[in-house]
């Protein structure tokens, strides 16, 4: 049990809630709201410290989670016995609360590379993309063999040489959405920003052929390509790929770092390993980062869908049009198809243990998720590694499996990731940098060689969520501008690309 | 082209057509045979070298592809003009041709490294396993600090490190077959006789737990286990993981080659990157090892369910029993309803293009794969990575994508992987040695840094398959005794380990 220096915790400031920090005994004063609190109110549960009449909106996180269900007085327990959610918050309400946040004008810069499409990486890597498993040895040998002769020592601005491997690209229906899902991850990965040269390594008999990935980009000093069976074998491609390797990273090391506008980072939010302190500290910590970035001109991405899945209303509400809002209810309506054809089911209903933890409905439990994205309109909706298109905060669709979650937003053009856990992840995304937030005190120390932020002392310390989320968006400026996450210094990133394999493996 | 020194070949002695190597005319004289050709036969088409009455058998690879519908004299083009595949070659003829192939007694040995279970391991590796993604990079940080403290060289009888790594193993349901397959796959690989040792890595908070692999394998000299979590993050877990493996490796170096009788390898088969080649060359040539080795008491695995889809009689027939027939019945079953719930279809009927090749059948087509099994009984039908307890030739289910075929076979317990490739594969499959057959000379001269033997010299220097499948007999014994394989010098095998992952990534 962390004792911290508050008793209960507010999460946004239009929040009628606070959060109860420990088991409180009635008549606890909560001196931060000058409120006595009217009975006994458990860990995690829910105090007003407004009044709210019958059939009022009942506001955590500065969103909708319910209405009570009769007067509620200030300092009493808000929960199932005087809570619900009237059927208007189970409507999708398209674009009812998309009002934007207002802009910060004030130009705040981090340094980047500037890329010939007008996009800045944060990173500059050189990577060694492949079509299919098959080439995943050869592109590690490349590497391998670059890193042996100090391939480096001669581009002193190139961040390192990043072999992207992973387990499919044969074997699988060559039509359908599991090959247009592969393909759209690599070519995304093609075109992150943080890469400044890519060698495509290919075996040559494989389902999703190295030609159907140049077909869309072109050779050139910034892309080069080659299949294994073609060159004669595995020695003759790696001695071609470190030529190949000197060729690309001579072009990269012409870049060097310049100020860009903040508008041009795009932040992949993320969680993994919740527990129960994520909802409460580092996601809206995250949350009030995102809105600031958002605020800045800047994009940031929620993903995760089974994690939002029943109380999509969270996000359609605040869907910039209802088309945008639709396009997220396509995807749920996809996932439940997914689901039921693979035996699984879908279901974030709160369970007897939620409610005991003290989440009444099906909105607050997925607002733990969502509170990472703040308060911002949602311009638009992706699928899983499909290019991002506009600024603002936006939805792109993904498992909630952590580093497939990632792979989507990588490819999607993520510059940044954020990473909220509870129990405590380790992992990294080359070439994105992925600055991991701890939701607890504990766990903070425990690991604290792994984590870059403790948001945990937003309970052990007062830290009030607007506090962290600026002191977060902070780190995220210094971190695009080169500064090292832990898991980069630690040389993550080299099994974490896992594309979202669908259908089946043949 | 290839200009071989025979015209045509005969794939088994009790075949009663021979194939053509190359477009032959009218009056063309196969010398090999003393036939005559009554016609044009195009290269890769069937020729009689015996006459064949309208409703008798026609043999190729020594098993029944089809009937004569007329009379066909010796001499004569044998394809869809006068032969077809009555009904009762599409029933399955449960244990109709399942006669044991003579034995051998001549006692050969192989020099193996012998496990208290009694198996017997071709290679003595350490391993380190990892449960889920998120253990990935820590698993080749411990082997990556191994090898920078020069930690073999304490350990002469030890073949190396071999980081276990995967995509998988979390955002998945913990119930039902995908996390059925996973786990009988870990527990397969912590299992396989190649491993003299195995380190076990978790994150903590995946689904699937180490404790679930620790249940059913007790902590010993052998096998250690930890998580990230719990032991605080990324240093201190590869600090202690180094610990760890040096308590593994000063076991498992105790072990040196010994003799043991043939009967103790179990040979995983597979093709990939197949070509027109592939079904007269290599897969009859190792389909002559197969029957050799099982005739010695050994375990031969053919795999690969998807390229047997609609010929699954060829196998049904040689079944030890009816009951072992309808397994892989029950496991077809199962793949139509696998194909059918991800939107794709199996259908391995000849195409147009297939039949202008020469194969008049759907017994023919697969039987290039299936020739690779030889003609020996099938003992048994096992699920993916299921061990694998019995003796002779056997089939396991999987899909024909390479590396996910493989790693099944090591999982079930294959100590020797035998690869036969016609395009050019490139993979290693740690701890277990593959052996690559190439499926013809010109690509086995150009791809030769990577190809173990050639199999084109059956076409381009009129080599027997008994002759070839001797010869690959023989260098089976000399690489389970140690002899290094291409791959193995190249040092494969490190991204190769592709579990099966079936069901949806939640
Ligand atoms: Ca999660
Ligand atoms: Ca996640
Ligand atoms: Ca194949
Ligand atoms: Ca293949
Ligand atoms: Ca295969």
């Amino acid at each position: 049990m962390i004792i911290g220096s508050k008793q209960s915790i507010r999460l946004h400031a239009h929040d009628n809630v606070a959060i109860a920090l420990s088991d409180l005994s009635q008549g606890s004063n909560l001196t931060e709201f000058d409120v006595t609190l009217l009975g006994y109110v458990p860990r995690g549960h829910k105090v007003a410290i407004k009044e709210i009449a019958k059939g009022d909106n009942v506001v955590r996180y500065g969103q909708v989670i319910g209405q009570a269900t009769q007067a509620i007085a200030i300092g009493e327990h808000v929960h199932v016995q005087n809570m619900g959610m009237g059927a208007h918050l189970q409507d999708y309400a398209f674009s009812k609360s998309s009002e934007p946040l207002p802009p910060i004008s004030s130009p705040r810069t981090f340094n980047g590379f500037h890329r010939e499409n007008g996009k800045v990486g944060t990173r500059n890597y050189v990577g060694i993309l492949t079509s299919v498993n098959c080439a995943g040895s050869v592109a590690r040998f490349i590497e391998e063999a670059a890193n042996k002769s100090d391939f480096l020592k001669d581009y002193s601005n190139i961040d390192g040489i990043v072999p992207i491997v992973h387990s499919t690209g044969c074997g699988m229906s060559s039509q359908g959405e599991g090959y247009q899902t592969l393909h759209r991850t690599l070519m995304g990965y093609a075109n992150n920003p943080n890469f400044g040269g890519i060698l495509l390594v290919g075996l040559g008999c494989e389902v999703l052929q190295v030609s159907s990935l140049v077909d869309r980009q072109e050779p050139s000093a910034a892309f080069r390509y080659m299949s294994i069976q073609s060159e004669g074998g595995t020695r003759k491609t790696v001695e071609k790929g470190l030529q190949e390797l000197h060729a690309l990273a001579s072009e990269a090391n012409k870049a060097t770092r310049k100020p860009a506008p903040v508008s041009q980072i795009m932040v992949g939010m993320q969680c993994g390993g919740s527990d129960g302190y994520s909802g409460i500290t580092a996601n809206p910590a995250l949350g009030y980062a995102s809105d600031l970035l958002v605020r800045h001109g800047g994009t940031t991405i929620l993903s995760e869908t089974s994690e939002v899945y029943g109380a999509e209303h969270l996000l359609t509400c605040r869907a910039v049009s209802e088309d945008v809002g639709k396009k997220l209810i396509d995807r749920i309506h996809w996932w439940e198809d997914y689901c039921a054809r693979n035996g699984g089911e879908m279901d974030n209903n709160p369970s007897p243990g939620n409610k005991n933890g003290g989440l009444t409905t099906i909105l607050e439990k997925s607002l733990g998720a969502v509170a990472k994205s703040g308060n911002s309109p949602l311009m638009d909706v992706y699928q899983f590694g499909e290019t991002i298109d506009k600024k603002g905060f936006v939805f792109m669709d993904s498992p909630g499996f952590d580093p497939c979650s990632v792979t989507g937003q990588v490819a999607s053009g993520a510059n940044i990731i954020i990473f909220t856990t509870g129990r405590g992840s380790v992992s990294g995304y080359k070439p994105t940098p992925c600055i991991k937030l701890a939701t607890n005190t504990e766990m903070y120390h425990r690991l604290q060689e792994d984590m870059d932020l403790n948001c945990g002392d937003i309970v052990t310390s007062g830290i009030s969520i607007e506090e962290k989320g600026s002191e977060l968006f902070e780190l995220i400026i210094r971190i695009a501008s080169g500064e090292e996450t832990k898991s980069e210094a630690l040389g993550y990133g080299g099994v974490e690309f896992v594309p979202w394999q669908i259908g089946a493996v043949m």
